[in-house]
């Protein structure tokens, strides 16, 4: 018989959560209070800020059950906010997650969530110190807080972008975008939960090792991680910074199966590259001289993690061109996902 | 005409809630990076532990829209989660908003709920520093974290009662639920609205300033605030701390709305006192010759907090009883409010 949160309760949800972080969990240093009292509570290391982040998913808006395990559930929205902790510089530490769950969910699904949590936190050393359970309806959700911390003085924000920075991406951006639309295209094919771009949607990688090593070093003007689209998060660094950018698409780095899929689905690959997509990849600024440093600061990671240089920052406040091999400019719009609006937002550009 | 979420989008809304913190929120020391980054950040106070709490409040589960203001609302989520921070002995600083809003929603009410947020921070000079938005379909959803700090090595946990502790309780538990049970009785009576039993349903009060100072005195052995009612957190201390109680029922702060609305459902006041009830009072244990003192920590706030000896703390495992007045004793069942089971929980009690 499949044991359900009903079966339990709460408090037996409770206990069994605990459980299973004790046993595949990691502890954290600075903890002074765990899980299991009115708060949880933490010293923190002298000479640091503390960085703190919240995201969630919720079930038919950004997961459908049936379409994802929960442990890559787990692990999704966990890497989220990583990914948030990683591009302003710091290392995640300490997650709280409150979670609104049906009371007819098997525990075994529970189990699979709290892995994937584990999954990403672990090799960090950062743990899950607390949180909040409670039953809903007709809507599972998923909400993250997750605390950081980052040398004091040594975050990389939003606004830093000056004239005549160079601007780098790390990975493909895209890629999530079209794995899902792979997944809506050929919806019954059982094939498709192992290529390469519907893994990059399900199961994305955060780049918070090397946002740390970038912060640390402090070669890099401005960071932004991906998640409203090259476009969008480009367009948060330009209006923060009140900069420019000039792009080259020829660099763009947009690997082979990308261009197969975007081929398959009738689309351009470049429309895939600037648009919505979740890949969480990092966009960072620095001045031309560090352009290389960084580069090699990707290539020195174990795994290694390709940065290319896609623009340069100009002093025309958010505008966007696209600069093409015959020396052509073309306008581009400031695209990103709005969750209300459900389209592209749409700017002036000048 | 109502403007609407769907009408602004997630960044219109975002700019609009912004412009409503700066206008009338507090600015909190320490921040070092506010709303509109991938993070917040702040800087830590030296010597302080960081204490960080969850709580989430769902529709149709914890609220119904129409039965409460967004003011309301959004007061009664803070207020759960200052108290937490309260319970432990600490004072909230920052907090940090996550919602799942329906797209049809007018922006009137996310001022409101916004409104509610501040009434409850600004007094602390605690600010919202940042948060989530995100769309959802058939139920809105508030989870609050809030962050708080605390003298190094002066919280105040659950698991510190001693045998021969007084046992100590703010206000009067138990109103809440009968204001709950008053409002689904009387359904149609537009005079409830101003029942002193249902504000305190409502709008309830933390002890979070009392919470502080008795943390800071030094007097006491362990704390907790009252959410899954006066039995079922009284549970928690006893369970955490390995110990036992015996209650004094004749000395229950019992108030006469209490009495009266008791005898209007049916019910026994002492049902309403011991059973789930949200109220957000506080169980104190301490040394029976630290009672006085701590009695009088709460005369000398302003506005003043009852505090009453209900019982004392014995070294029987997880045993409560009932001591009446002509000596004999009950036992009673640990209850408390749990989400999943939907009924006070039982335990075996010797």
């Amino acid at each position: 018989m499949v044991e359900r949160i009903k079966d339990v309760g709460e408090f037996g949800l409770i206990r069994r959560i605990r459980e299973l972080l004790d046993r595949e969990g990691v502890s954290t240093p600075g903890v002074t209070l765990g899980i299991g009292d009115d708060t949880a509570a933490f010293l923190p290391r002298p000479g640091c800020e503390i960085l703190i982040t919240c995201d969630s998913l919720v079930e038919g808006r950004h997961f459908l059950p049936d379409w994802i395990t929960f442990e890559a559930l787990g692990r999704r929205a966990m890497v989220q906010n990583i990914s948030d902790i990683g591009a302003m510089g710091g290392r995640p530490l300490y997650a709280l997650v409150s979670l609104g769950l049906k009371e007819d969910l098997p525990l075994e699904k529970i189990d699979d969530l709290y892995r994937g949590f584990l999954k990403e936190l672990n090799p960090f050393q950062a743990s899950i110190i607390g949180g909040n359970l409670t039953r809903c309806g007709a809507e599972l959700f998923i909400d993250i807080t997750l605390i950081g911390e980052a040398e004091q003085g040594k975050t990389l924000k939003r606004g830093g972008a000056r004239k005549g920075d160079a601007l780098l991406v790390s990975g493909c951006p895209g890629r999530a975008a079209a794995g899902l639309d792979l997944l809506l295209h050929r919806p019954d094919d059982p094939r498709l939960k192992d290529h390469p771009l519907v893994r990059a949607y399900q199961t994305p990688t955060h780049r918070a090792r090397l946002g740390e090593k970038v912060a640390r070093a402090g070669w890099a003007t401005a960071m932004i991680d991906i998640s409203d689209g090259f476009l969008g998060d480009l367009g948060h660094i330009l209006s923060e910074s009140r900069v420019g950018a000039r792009l080259f698409p020829e660099r763009f780095p947009i690997p082979q199966e990308l261009k197969e899929a975007a081929e398959e689905l009738g689309r351009n690959p470049l429309a895939f590259f600037l648009g919505p997509s979740d890949d969480y990849e990092l966009i960072i600024t620095c001045p031309p001289e560090n352009a290389e440093k960084i580069l090699d600061l990707g290539k020195a990671l174990d795994p290694p993690v390709s940065l290319t240089v896609v623009g340069a920052i100009n002093d025309r406040p958010e505008v966007i061109t696209l600069a093409a091999g015959d020396g052509t400019e073309t306008p581009v719009s400031l695209g990103g996902w709005d969750h209300f609006l459900e389209k592209t937002r749409r700017r002036k550009n000048g």
